[in-house]
């Protein structure tokens, strides 16, 4: 029997086990392989971590983020308590190179996030591999698959580690555990009782994650509503990022065959179909080789950069550079980074180690000479997600040390840091660019996330799950099969962090379907009037942690909202029902304080369901009452064709007076300012220079915009200025429009 | 800048890439972390081993085989070569608990295998990770990943470890490699000279795999064909399995609900209509409590189990017993198992550690006191494959300590090690059952893999990855959407390693598509007639370790067949291409010496091609010539609804003289001998008790089959035995035919 081989050669674990106590009862063994996290920093207010095992030489995402935590701003947060008991949390750290972590959770609760996931925002019941990927269905693997979730019961767990991580989220049951269900037979007797219905996928009642790592960072963020807890997860990441105001004007990028000649004549006919225009995009063409990358000018596409970038910011244009991180034999910097490179190619590059300040100093270096101090004015970061065959092996080496697993899930944010801050920020220029791969602790970066997926659906559900974890992402326009689908398709990228339409394939462009083309130029007009609207909810992101775009389980009122069970002990919440009424819906979502978007999309090109939060809602263009905590139908013919907008009670809304073509125009342009319903509401305006860091030196103001009732009837609105009076990005309020009668 | 920060977490990574020479050049750092496989030991006649690292407390593969290597016909193989330079296979062991090896392939080098997978056989140019899982498409998880694969230049490498591997089949680039494609721009400007069209996938030159685990067995199977090489293979694990004849009949499952009056209506019913059966097998109502089970009848449903058991084995029918492997509270077994059992359950049961020898015998105890005393034939062992979800978590701990991992990937080999050899090769008796996970190693044990897959094509890709690592598999029959697709499965069916219906959920019948109901009929009469034939190939897996179906690339003269590349150095081979005409075609396969089947299936439900290896075809039912080495086009009008078989120049085939509704009739049944083709052909027709282990001491037969020509004219058939003549399983030659006028 060659079993009894294979227990010969195991005298160390059958040892272990006797240690263990395996042979000797039941309960040694079982309970002694987990211990309790002894003691708990608090990094911030309401902000908690404790390192398991030995972080030395482990990579935390925290330490890649864009600036320090805004410890000002936590610390006006709210008083907020450690959401149950710390002892309640368990882990292990194995001699074999592995850590454990396990967090029980109460029978009814339920997980969100986890990261920029297409497939959905609820998490619950599921097995996951953490790995940063070129967007694979389900299963955890995506462009940015932050390990941080929200509960249902208030609270976010972050496991601050670069590790591949393997999470079971209430999936698997201990055998020690008080709290499993009771065992159902699957086919009884007619005649036999049963405690309940046989169920397929027994509920776990913890989320148990392990990496193959030394140590791994866990940190515990508490709330009195998910968009607290939400909060402090980008505050203590240094704040969102806070793009350019061109950043947030209408982006298209040209064929990747494009040369210089062609991009002016696209240009030509952007102005003569008066359609909106701020940046260009070019695609790998602009370099003589990729990919692999040389980072350097194809002459016979574009002879004269510097003259052909200028030629373009004097039109207000500004141009955007793909590349890839990897480097071909023929980039002059190849020599040099070499040996600063992985052991393994990608596209037959090689992949630098941006962990190493040589190997930035050379990139941005090079950057800064070709491309920056020309004029360009950001990046597309292609191709650091790419499957498993796309990138490195998982047992490629880097000369600093770093593990290939490591690398892959923050190569992403690596690019992001390093040129964010060695290339633009240390010029004091702000950039706004996309990246295709992000992770834990991004929410500063001024970085958009795109993929190649391109189910709508699937690009709104994006919207909503980015919004809880630091990440901005574009659901951009590429190709559609129909007008109408061309049209739904614009009309989100113009309701998302980036409107763009990326015709580098297709060569598209947004006038390609006449019968929509006035819509969806009317959609592109409505992104540019909002632009003082856009800016506030970035500013906000950036100052006060809170998603420009957002989920609408983070919304007051919704589904549950922020009934949340008090938080306490695991175990205990008297009325967990509370917590299934959150209602996990992702093809609408709200961007600033006020608005609440529901693009048509697929089956619902032209007729769609809203689900309207508690309180009353008013349609944007008309200012008519909609409902109040209500699901209603909305048809694209009541609406002229224009994208479904709500705005909630009391909202004041701020934009541009008139349509622009360019953000350079919208700088200075007079306002109208709308009212929605019939609560006084306010508005602060935010404003800087909306292209340097000057406003971290103070140099910005709020322009507090609040209805007033007048003296013997009617409303008005009353502007106050805080801050240096000195800034003035718009003009002032030309209209005030009471829009609901 | 917070990388600084990082910077400084990173003292000892940055040391260890100064000390690989990581700062000073380009040579040392890449070259530095692989080292040559020093030692190969020959384990056998064509067969080497190196252990990578350390492998105390490593689980192996063969460790968990059915039988120690058949040394004495291993010997007898013809004279192999190692195949390569051995100096060109590397290493590393990491700090971090981490085994990679590489081996190095030509550009035109083809890989096939990696056990049972249902999505081609072809593997070059994959990243796989080799987890046993319920199917799923693609990406290498499957019920029997097992981690050996075929060349095209005819060699076998098997990875000896139950660890998850994850494998870069030429994916992936070294930097410092000397046979990486040159870069090539994907879009340059039109007068730009290109060396080549971009690659989205540039070739790499190796196979890379690695494991997290202290050390890694890597064993190298010489041939001098491919078929030889799985030979070498199978003989190293003790052979092939060989079932009982009875194993080889027709099996029916029957409703999970079923009780014993309904099991012998249902017999009746067969009895009835003419069609044979053999095995009966229960599905979970047999029990007091699944899923978790108990193992213990439900006496509501069979009140009388050893009489129910004997009443249906004195009409020649076995029963088999669905189970899963963990344990209900409910089980007598669970006290004494709730120790001997992993920190997690599954589906709410115990998971015990059958590597422990106290768990093994509680469980073969009880199986032997309730099923196998009162004559139970064997098992179907399901849910030890199971997702991540059904599945115990990767972080779940064993009391003897192995891993969850290593666990996951041996269950369900541990399980029919368990059940085959201390529950029925004990007691001199065979089993033939059904498990849905196998790993490697698994050539001598007689249980078929299932699937809740159930594509046809699909199925039929199973039938020829199967063939290439010792694993048998069952493409069972269970439902169809039309009467065609009905007599397409059960033909397929009929024609693979376990003939049978599975009716667990659908309550089908043979007979339940009533157009179809004789063909269907005939394709299981078929099957009974070809008996001699089917244990004869059995017999030559045991005894030779040629699989009894197999895929086509095995076969001589099939697209390419054995003109494989000479063994020599690598990157040498003066004719590249050969090794490209070899057809990867899984849609038709071999079964014993002589028959290829071609079952319609599909789109090709009637009508289907077929490719013929080099060399005289002919119809198995009318001895017709049919080509050679050509494609041919088959429709089943022309076949009268028989699944397509075709018979090689010169085979002689023994088959019943006439159909029978048994196996036990098939004993001492008469002999038709049909011969095919103008070549004088033999087979050597194998015979033994074909139910116990008496044939490893001794006692079986050889009937050799001889095709004479007779003087004056006409052909006969001779014969002459070897070995035990006291043996006597089929009766004698009743009838010789001359198939090919």
């Amino acid at each position: 029997m060659t079993i009894d081989r294979l227990m010969k050669t195991l005298p160390a674990m059958v040892l272990v086990w006797a240690l263990l106590g395996g042979a000797g009862g039941v309960s040694a063994a079982d309970l002694g392989d987990l211990q309790t996290v002894g003691s708990w920093d608090q990094a911030a207010h309401g902000i908690w971590r404790a390192q398991l095992g030995d972080m030395t030489g482990e990579l935390r995402y925290s330490d890649l983020a864009a600036a320090p935590p805004k410890m000002d701003v936590l610390n006006q947060l709210p008083e907020a308590r450690f959401p149950f008991d710390p002892n309640t949390i368990t882990y292990r750290v194995s001699p074999d190179h592995r850590v454990l972590v396990r967090i029980p959770t109460d029978p009814n609760e339920t997980l969100y996030g986890f990261g920029l996931q297409l497939d959905g925002i609820k998490k619950s019941r599921k097995v996951m591999t953490l790995n940063v990927d070129h967007w694979s269905r389900g299963g955890g693997r995506t462009h940015a698959p932050v390990p941080f979730y929200l509960s249902s019961r208030g609270y976010g767990i972050f496991f601050n580690t670069a590790r591949f991580l393997k999470i079971y989220n209430q999936v698997g049951n201990r055998k020690d555990s008080q709290r499993n269900p009771p065992e159902v037979d699957r086919n009884p007797p007619l005649d036999e009782p049963q405690p309940g219905p046989w169920l397929a996928l027994p509920p776990g009642d913890a989320v148990e994650a392990q990496i193959n790592g030394e140590g791994l960072e866990l940190m515990v963020f508490a709330g009195n509503h998910l968009l607290e807890v939400v909060q402090r997860y980008n505050l203590f990441h240094g704040g969102g990022a806070l793009p350019p105001l061109w950043g947030l004007g209408f982006w298209h990028r040209v064929h990747a065959q494009f040369n210089a000649d062609q991009v002016r004549e696209e240009l030509a006919e952007f102005k003569r179909r008066d359609f909106p225009i701020d940046v260009i995009g070019l695609e790998p063409g602009w370099m003589t080789k990729s990919y692999p990358c040389t980072f350097e000018w194809q002459h016979k596409r574009f002879p004269d950069p510097a003259g052909f970038t200028q030629e373009l910011l004097a039109q207000g244009i500004r141009l955007n550079l793909w590349e890839n991180p990897y480097i071909s034999k023929q980039s002059r910097l190849y020599q040099s980074m070499y040996p600063l490179s992985g052991s393994h190619l990608v596209w037959l590059g090689l992949v630098p180690d941006y962990t190493l300040p040589e190997a930035r100093r050379l990139l941005t270096e090079q950057h800064h000479q070709d491309h920056i101090r020309i004029g360009i004015s950001g990046y597309k970061i292609d191709e650091v997600d790419g499957y498993d065959f796309w990138l490195w092996p998982d047992h490629a080496t880097f000369p600093s040390g770093i593990s290939a697993e490591a690398m892959r899930q923050s190569y992403g944010l690596l690019m992001q840091n390093m040129l964010n801050t060695d290339l633009f920020k240390k010029r004091n220029v702000r950039t706004y660019g996309l990246v295709r791969a992000g992770n834990g602790g991004a929410s500063g970066y001024p970085f958009v996330i795109y993929s190649d997926a391109y189910d709508h659906g699937e690009y709104l559900t994006g919207i909503s799950t980015s919004s809880l974890c630091g990440i901005l992402w574009t659901p951009e326009a590429r190709s559609a099969r129909s007008d109408r689908e061309w049209l739904n398709r614009m009309q989100t990228a113009c309701f998302s962090a980036m409107a763009q339409l990326n015709a580098w394939s297709s060569g598209r462009k947004p006038w390609s379907d006449a019968s929509v083309t006035d819509a969806v130029r009317e959609a592109i007009q409505w992104r540019m009037r909002l632009l003082p609207y856009w800016y506030t909810a970035f500013a906000d992101y950036h100052h006060r942690g809170i998603p420009p775009l957002r989920a609408m389980i983070l919304e007051d009122g919704f589904g549950g909202g922020n009934d949340l069970r008090p938080a306490g002990r695991l175990g205990g919440g008297a009325n967990p029902d509370t917590a299934r009424e959150r209602i996990e819906k992702t093809d609408q979502y709200m961007i600033g304080p006020s608005l609440l978007v529901a693009p048509f999309y697929e089956e619902q090109a032209t007729r769609r369901e809203v689900v309207l939060p508690k309180g009353r809602w008013y349609d944007f263009y008309s200012g008519h009452p909609v409902g109040d905590g209500e699901t209603i139908t909305v048809t694209s013919k009541a609406l002229k064709d224009r994208i479904p907008l709500f705005v909630k009670e009391g909202a004041v809304i701020p934009l541009l007076s008139r349509p622009v073509n360019q953000v350079d125009q919208a700088v200075g342009h007079a306002l109208e300012v709308r009212w929605y319903g019939k609560d006084l509401g306010r508005f602060d305006l935010y404003e800087d220079d909306a292209q340097s860091y000057d406003y971290e030196r103070g140099e910005s103001k709020m322009r507090r915009l609040r209805v007033v009732r007048v003296e013997g009837g009617g409303y008005d609105l009353e502007e106050s200025v805080e801050g240096d009076e000195a800034i003035s990005l718009f003009g002032p309020v030309e209209r005030f429009r009471v829009m609901t009668e």
